[in-house]
């Protein structure tokens, strides 16, 4: 055994190439250029802080972190009562769960990466909405798949391309956001849902449903999930951070029977196990009676903030954009006038101390340059009026 | 626009083939069979509950529930003041740390994730210590590594293997646990350290240096960390499961300046970031002076349970056994004689109310069947006596 002298040392392995594929976030970037405290940000994703019930889960740590076995490993799938608790929420919205079809997630983002594991190989073709959730295409850059968007037909998702697309390319999945989307905040209508459901026995795709705003619903009659017209194909992701808070990172999978054992492995690699503490607070918080009317605190206000929004908008963008009214979730989504380009108009209006996102990195494929996304839900609509105001100044549209 | 009739139904696609190369945890299969309460298991790698700072650790939750930020998102790399509080660690061991070389995670588990996305392409070859920590090999094989084993020599790794391996494979990384290793207690001395940094800095491959059970020492010095001989090729891995407690999953990457970025882009893709609340308490239960002595008591008591073990095995194990006496951890490596089978003795023992875990399933390569784990940290000393004259019973070896 000898001890060779270091004298050369070679270069180190570079970072894998799909890593190499994935993009820092553009959001997180911008976001960057707004923390100055000045600034009123419609670029964010943020729930109201002031609206959390604070009281009402404090209490709920405090009741559970008397047990030294809330310290402790536990398994992969979860709290069992946690499940329960979910599994009665989606049989009682007309899809029958029992808590071992779910799997708790560290926030619904990592049930995209569990998904991932569990169905893609790289080089795998899987369709998109386009514009998507920009942190899915992250996820779904890293496992190596080759994304397809699915366009839109005006503010309806063009089911005749989601058709031909999965003839042509054999997706593994169709990823949608199908209430209130990320960035869009448009809803899939109850033929759509029948549609895809339809397309993907068909084609034999499955679909990933997220429905992290699901219960952000201000107006308008609730919708059934494409799972219940497809229970076997569709994969459901759904999220407490709109409705407990994000701080928790709790989420969670319904899976299929066929692959929950790959993904309870994916889970097991991914970090054993979520947080054993903040699984046990929620379920506490969800079965103290706290958390209906916490809720409905948070709906009405957000309804609030939309309202002065879509109250506002019309004094706030150049003559000749447009914008939809969304029943629900965080997100109004815009489209200027043709020539102007919403990057070029962010750049000019931050000196006024107002921002919004961009809609173009959240294309996987050729952006709308006119589009942007406006988040509603973080400021009261007086400061949701004092931001609009900057912004239409900023733009030039006041009239 | 036309809906088509749901007349067929294709075939839903098959999971991933990276997702089939994973075989369940067998430590898991295994651990099914010793849920009954009348078992004592050496089986599992679980902290003592009754050695949590149960108390302390709900006062660092109500008192950082106070304020409604610690619900709020936070960024993907992790808590400030948690990561100034682990770069002081590190500092004060040894290895000059700043708080923007850490990158919090839900777990260690999670880094082996993170550095998988980050530094793995399918096909390419990694270097794991054979035997090596499960959930590692599980990790591994979903990001469709090629793993190869580095041998042991007796009870040091065989480093002139190392180098040949790196040489012939050009692996990306190679995983060690350096301290107290899962599952067989060993620890590289000091040469061994030095040799790794060199023929990393040799070959131009990359260290993951994974330290749970660092801060678990009973006896013996402690040794530098293989990242402070060659710190531009080692990622570190920590943890607070073993220190605070397991339910947390608050572990972290200590990453290089090369791969920052990338890692933080995983780390958002996996899952966002860490849970704010345990984070923040966390950090605020490592400043408020209760953990070093509740570390202080884990590791009395953990030592004791140790030598009643160790004190013990004389009597439990077949004559020509062999096994390793630990200065740490959690865990003692066994050899039954010649001729036997851990696999077929564990089946034959389980009747006795009492449990191990073979060591084939930690082996990347061909395993050493005659090999076992035991456990020490889960029971009182009693309690292990006990356990341990059921064993000696089962096996026919008391004498």
């Amino acid at each position: 055994m000898t001890t060779p002298a270091s004298t050369t040392t070679a270069p180190l392995p570079p970072r894998s190439a799909r890593a190499g594929s994935a993009k820092t976030s553009p959001v997180r970037d911008l976001l960057a250029l707004t923390e100055r405290p000045e600034v009123i940000s419609f670029a964010g994703g943020l729930p109201a802080p002031e609206l959390f019930d604070l009281d009402g889960i404090r209490a709920a740590y405090d009741e559970v972190l008397r047990t030294p076995a809330v310290l402790q490993y536990s398994t992969s799938e979860g709290d069992r009562r946690l499940r329960e608790i979910v599994a009665g929420q989606y049989t009682d919205d007309g899809l029958p769960t029992e808590a071992t079809d779910l799997i708790v997630t560290t926030g619904s983002q990592q049930g995209l990466g569990l998904l991932s594991t569990a169905l893609l190989d790289p080089g795998d073709a899987i369709l998109v909405e386009e514009p998507c959730y920009l942190a899915a295409l992250q996820t779904f850059a890293l496992a190596g798949a080759r994304v397809i968007g699915v366009p839109y037909a005006g503010d309806e998702l063009d089911l005749d391309a989601l058709d031909r697309l999965a003839a042509e390319h054999a997706p593994r999945f169709f990823y949608t956001v199908p209430t209130f989307q990320n960035p869009t905040g448009r809803t899939h209508g109850l033929v759509a849902r029948e549609r895809i459901a339809d397309a993907a026995r068909r084609h034999g795709f499955r679909v990933i449903e997220d429905e992290p705003y699901r219960q952000l619903r201000y107006s308008g009659a609730p919708l059934p999930s494409i799972a219940s017209f497809a229970p076997d194909h569709v994969l459901s992701l759904g999220s407490f951070s709109k409705v407990i808070a994000p701080g928790l990172r709790i989420g969670w999978v319904r899976t299929t029977a066929d692959i929950r054992p790959t993904v309870t492995i994916a889970k097991q690699a991914a970090d054993l196990h979520t947080s054993t503490i903040d699984q046990a607070a929620a379920a506490h918080y969800l079965g103290s009676g706290r958390a209906a009317p916490a809720l409905e605190r948070i709906r009405t206000e957000y309804a609030a903030r939309r309202d002065a929004m879509l109250d506002a908008l019309p004094r706030t963008l150049p003559a000749g954009s447009t914008w939809n009214s969304p029943d629900g979730g965080m997100f109004v989504w815009a489209r200027l006038p043709q020539g102007m380009d919403a990057t070029a108009e962010l750049a000019r209006v931050l000196p006024h101390d107002v921002a919004f996102v961009p809609g173009a990195p959240f294309f996987a494929g050729p952006a709308d340059e006119r589009a942007l996304r406006l988040s509603f839900t973080t400021y009261s609509p007086e400061r949701i009026r004092v931001g609009l105001s900057r912004l239409g100044t900023a733009l030039g549209s006041a009239r």
